[in-house]
């Protein structure tokens, strides 16, 4: 892996403030702000989490919807002394499954991605692993899928937290 | 913020020792014991629940029932050399959301309460974000109102901890 | 407790690398390698989850299929010098349910074989109860069974942690 820019995965759970943890992250590396949103506003409630999101944030980002072409998006944006935001992680790998995509090559291509990178990238992604199992197939494959994904950039990254009432647990670096 | 006493958060999943864990913290303190139950019981499985809680809890504690005024009831009994533990948040915000409460005025008058209390005062509450997205609106509400208060709480208080299997990790503090 | 072995909890979501993790901590104690499935194959995904769970454990491990006489059975085989790989308790707690087991009874009897065991002994278990209160009632006795026996061996046991995204987190030891 020859990388010169910095990856950080942020893993927290719903409202556990990981959004802003890792807004506060970005800003503070300094640096061109892009703002990845991968969420797609299907109906009012989604438009309304997007909307508050977005509120929270702030001036200064360069944002993009990318529900889908995560990792060739990455790559198109990708430069020294830019500061990336991906969120959330957990949103592109149900759009991807929701879209029939191969997810084990989407993944794989987003590591590659990550591996050589030269922005300075932060992942935010929910963990949704540790609740009762679902009932239902999809969500059991979906939290599967999410579960590796997050495995493999950990394994990846410079830097990993678990973040809790908008407090952070360090977990690697 | 000025305040001479002191305020604990106490997250954790569901029979993950967070109360347990929370009494020891208040019995070390010393200082008169007030248990605050946010619960009721509308059912024999939660008479069941409160009623093993306090066989757990032991002698030595003054209970107070309080499922909705938890602010003002906290500033009643508020004094220099007592201990207070609030069990659970996330039940009292249940009982707001099913008595039509404003979820946003109460949770305000909590954090303006924690915020000038002279007590010595920990929090115990269930972190609910991290499973699958629940089929439910309501509980999505449920737990973006909990994670909410979660991290309001936890930027204003001078401890916080994360609970699994009756030991913490440590957040804040 | 006069114990001579070792004993370790391991708590993580699903695919957290909890898994993993243990085989790697079993593997580098060195010694005979014990590997005790509590899971059974009662479906294709089950039959899937545990091909592929073997097929990342590698050569090297002497496998016991022991749906629920788990204590019994680390009696049978306990010998200084020997790691046994407990994987998981959840799905054996999820067993004797279903079998109608006394769980106080078979927790009690765990955790008088854990101790006094010879052994180095990893016991993986899923944390369950960190989303929304199950609807299900069979569902949120099973979080609190597993809940409480994640207590009882977290506090007899040498070392515990909380894993995420493979990264380990120290909760004791």
């Amino acid at each position: 892996m020859t990388r010169s820019g910095h990856v950080v995965l942020v893993l927290g759970g719903a409202r556990s403030g990981k959004s802003s943890f890792s807004e506060r992250m970005i800003i503070s590396a300094g640096g061109e702000r892009h703002y990845i949103a991968t969420g797609q506003a299907f109906d009012d409630e989604m438009v309304d989490r997007i909307a508050r999101h977005q509120a929270d944030r702030g001036e200064g980002w360069i944002t993009h919807e990318i529900p889908l072409d995560l990792p060739r998006h990455l790559a198109t944006i990708d430069a020294a002394g830019r500061s990336v935001l991906v969120d959330c992680l957990t949103l592109w790998v149900s759009n991807l499954m929701m879209s029939e995509r191969d997810l084990k090559a989407e993944s794989e291509a987003l590591i590659a991605q990550l591996s050589s990178c030269a922005s300075h990238v932060v992942l935010v992604s929910n963990e949704v692993g540790l609740g009762i199992v679902p009932e239902n197939r999809m969500a059991r494959e979906f939290r599967d899928h999410a579960g590796r994904l997050h495995q493999k950039i950990a394994a990846i990254a410079d830097k990993a937290y678990f973040v809790a009432a908008g407090l952070p647990l360090k977990l690697k670096g």
